[in-house]
């Protein structure tokens, strides 16, 4: 672990887990994006067959998390433990969804807002490379309606949106984490899982540490306007994580925020930059990434923890998969508000989690790990 | 740790974190109450001097936490990562609360409902245990104007209670866990906490292991009657800690759970007689402990995650640091519902998190941990 000093927040993993699958499942809008192709699942129908938006979310996390447990060739209690959330007042679509669906794996509720997908690959993480789990399990996701209907207007109100505003994604993504890097030839292993059998990941995806967020507070007030509430967060942990690791911008082949969408994004350039660092050639936003911004009419970009959990594993971890990038810096970053603390006159403060990932082949991963 | 075998799901520490201190703050109505003399503070009035019960909160929330970090002779910094959470959607109490309070920490938002304060524990245990912190906190609160607004009337509507309903809590708890237990002899410490420096804990207070729990839904949909909803989440999590380390109810002092009121515990027990277990004569609930069921019209007792938390800090672990207790199993509660999940009819499924805390002196400690 890194050295815990005064201002350092980061962990670095002796033993870096390894990401061995990864799912995403999404709806109609989300399909006709940019992405449209990589995703596991796309639905016919925003309902998912249920008739609440709730629920809808519900069912579409499940999908998600079974999936991911299928693709690493895991029975559900395998799972030692799962962390997971959604951006729903006591997170009932992870309740319902993925606490339920694994009704045998201990379950750890996580709110995170947005920010919650590195918040639970972190906790997941520490729970595998602490030794605490041999396969652990995070998941989140968000829909379009029940967000809607819980942070702004009921659908059927049919509301103007300010260019600033994002679009709440309708998306889970789930991942599976286990203890070390596992070769084909490593006989000895006490698991099944062997390379050959995995459909997924055949390289070999390390988290290698992570830079837990602290809540970060420009006061900023503006809930139609999420990514400037979270662009100062993301440069907080994203310089943070330069600092505790040495690292200059060039050591990750991209800096990949959540949801700051096209303001929020410029917003973090531009503090980067006060902090003496240029991150304009490795940046990347999940947001920005999922949509057609002239052909969907999305504003700022995508967002919602559903955003960076299914741009992860339908395009980011594919692209470390393949070696094209060898090493990076995940940043899901949240907006901390509820309707009440809103209309209570309340900043909307951001935090950032992020996840260090690295690309591995099985020869030169254990020497990593 | 414990075999991962399939159906165990708890974990035994090898460098059992030991709990350096610990705060609570509560409201009037709980400083009314039988432990009103054990409260670190005792507010005036409900309102903590805010304006709104949400701020309230935040702001007893606060307190409770810089104290607990007052207490262990720390500074804020020296807190690695903070885990928090409380009732509210969102969780904006622990966001404007502790998760502010001390902005140079990492902050992993939870929601366990009422047993977040067990998942805080464990998670902040976990990190201490597997080395990635020094020191870590845990905080969660629940407020009773809050709570009563975010999930059933407002206060000024007057509702009437039935028999099978708690009161939620006006308190926070907070707590720091440090690495490994300290002697005052051992000078090889790198930090100053020397036991002389300590003024709460002056034996050894040490997290021996954790249950965590999964959601557990029998079906029950009464939002009056939380202890009925929590109860089979109680008795699941109780058992698996009995099979996992091979256990019988007497190898605990009590088995104290967070709030399932006396409707709640009743059916617990017939639940554990059931699975071959009388736990009669070690169980206790926070939320029975918490008022006077005949002066304070509570009627079935307290809850909420500020329930277990202030009785965790002020009665249960004073009685493990005199060893007037050895070993007590500590198991918050809580109900997984919304009032968009309770209004679109669905059940409410329990969750209950499991933390084992033991009593040693400095000179036993160090070859128990």
């Amino acid at each position: 672990m890194i050295n815990q000093m005064k201002g350092s927040r980061s962990m670095e993993f002796e033993n870096a887990p390894q990401i061995v699958s990864a799912a995403s499942v999404v709806g109609p809008k989300e399909g006709e994006g940019p992405l449209g192709d990589c995703f596991d699942l796309v639905a016919d129908e925003a309902e998912f067959g249920e008739d609440t938006w709730e629920k809808a979310e519900s069912t579409m996390q499940k999908e998600a998390l079974q999936m991911a447990i299928g693709k690493a060739h895991l029975e559900a209690w395998q799972i030692r433990y799962l962390y997971g959330g959604d951006l729903l007042a006591q997170i009932i679509a992870t309740s319902f969804g993925g606490g339920t669906a694994n009704a045998d794996t201990p379950f750890f509720g996580l709110y995170g807002a947005c920010s919650t997908c590195g918040e639970s690959l972190t906790l997941a993480a520490m729970a595998v490379a602490g030794g605490y789990a041999d396969y652990a399990a995070a998941v989140t996701s968000s829909h379009f309606g029940s967000a809607e209907k819980e942070f702004r207007f009921p659908l059927g109100y049919g509301n103007q949106r300010p260019l600033s505003a994002t679009w709440t994604v309708t998306g889970s993504g789930a991942f599976v984490l286990s203890a070390g890097c596992r070769d084909a030839s490593d006989s000895a292993s006490d698991n099944d899982l062997k390379r050959e059998e995995q459909d997924f990941i055949e390289g070999c995806i390390i988290v290698r540490g992570a830079t837990p967020g602290r809540v970060v507070d420009m006061g900023v007030r503006d809930n139609m306007n999420m990514g400037a509430c979270m662009a100062p967060a993301a440069a907080d942990t994203i310089y943070q994580n330069l600092m505790d690791f040495n690292y200059q911008p060039e050591d990750y082949d991209r800096i990949i925020t959540g949801d700051l969408g096209e303001i929020g994004q410029r917003i973090l350039l531009d503090l980067m930059k006060e902090k003496g660092y240029d991150i304009s050639k490795q940046t990347m936003d999940c947001g920005i990434e999922i949509y057609d911004k002239e052909k969907q009419d999305t504003h700022a970009g995508g967002s919602g923890c559903g955003c960076s959990a299914v741009v992860l594993a339908a395009m980011i971890l594919p692209k470390l998969e393949t070696g094209e990038w060898k090493r990076v810096l995940f940043v899901p970053t949240g907006a901390l508000l509820s309707k009440v603390s809103f209309n209570e006159g309340q900043t909307v403060p951001g935090i950032a989690h992020a996840v260090m990932l690295e690309s591995h082949t099985y020869e030169t991963c254990s020497g990593a790990a």
